[in-house]
């Protein structure tokens, strides 16, 4: 559903899409050790904690440089600079939703983004009663305001959270608007051109692949 | 960060998570173009709608059996009953969502469950001031009811919509009373048993991806 890592300068340094999806985990882990007190981590505790095979996340964090050290493991502070470093998110994601209805509301209230530094600076909804309020201390405004607030904010990132009919118009004013990568939850395939990213969820997809699964572990009658 | 299929009674059967995420997209092009009033499909529209090549999408619908006629195509309304069935969605699933906020909201009203036969039978929260109360017409429950709503409802397939330091208990909670899958949009790994299937989105997982997409398509500073 997501478009193919593109554009990467480095050759030698590509990551499949797995992989990052494993170095968010770890992240993830390894801020919760440094929460709770830890300093250091090694390989077999995260990979236990995650369920992720050892010689797997050696290899994983091989790629962060020489890291960790025989027989201590990870420095847990060190760990966390390099991942967030790597997935590129060693700095703020200035990002704008578009569609304030309550799956907007759940993800403004969502605290995993703000700590990953992705920080929502505008809202955008169709629906003239929602225009010029605010949500969360968002200001809402009309679509016909993408461009504006998108210069004006620095966004780079889009969450599209509106009806799947509405998506791809919203999704080519961002593009025109230069956002360059867009988040989609409307559960429908959007069409954006190579230099903007795209990562859709779609909600019903997940349920069905969980009810398949299910599905599969049934005796057939 | 989901259980590989487990229990496949079928054998040569075997769908890989992959192909399942296509039917789902096959199946949701061909209810719209359904309800656009077409009644054929050719494997190279859908294909082109999707953004998938051809001799994979011919390759996935021969899975289905014999429904494609050469130079007509498929007709729509068989393919779709055969995509519901091999996923598993000909018949109702009962589900119950825990954690009533934001995101439940959002799922309650996500119209796409209710299409694909995903029922929410209740809800249960934590919190004593919305116990007792309703949310769009579904009874929210404390979760110490949650083996009598299972066992009364007969759902086989929970939501979690829970702050991450809650979502293992209440796993577990949901695992004794008999739920046989779980989406999981805590931010958090859950354990459970091997005969209980798991699905997770992460939403800063998600949000991390897009950032690491645009951050490669970046030249080098």
């Amino acid at each position: 559903m997501s478009k193919a890592d593109s554009g990467n300068p480095g050759g030698e340094h590509r990551l499949s899409r797995a992989s990052v999806h494993r170095f968010s985990l770890y992240l993830r882990h390894a801020e919760r050790l440094l929460q709770e007190g830890a300093s250091k981590v090694s390989s077999s505790q995260l990979g236990e904690a995650l369920g992720i095979n050892d010689a797997q996340v050696r290899k994983d964090l091989a790629y962060l440089g020489n890291l960790g050290q025989p027989g201590i493991g990870y420095h847990i502070p060190d760990l966390i600079t390099a991942l967030r470093r790597c997935l590129g998110i060693d700095r703020p994601w200035p990002a704008v939703l578009v569609g304030a209805g309550n799956l907007a509301r759940a993800l403004l209230r969502y605290r995993g983004f703000q700590r990953q530094g992705f920080t929502f600076v505008a809202l955008f909804d169709s629906d003239a009663k929602k225009v010029g309020q605010q949500l969360d201390g968002l200001m809402i405004y009309s679509p016909d305001k993408i461009p504006a607030v998108i210069s004006q904010t620095g966004a780079e990132l889009a969450v599209l959270a509106v009806p799947a009919p509405a998506a791809q118009a919203v999704a080519d004013a961002l593009v025109s608007a230069g956002i360059r990568g867009i988040l989609n939850f409307a559960p429908t395939v959007l069409r954006l051109p190579p230099h903007v990213s795209l990562v859709s969820v779609d909600l019903a997809v997940q349920l069905e692949q969980l009810a398949f699964l299910v599905h599969l572990g049934q005796p057939e009658p």
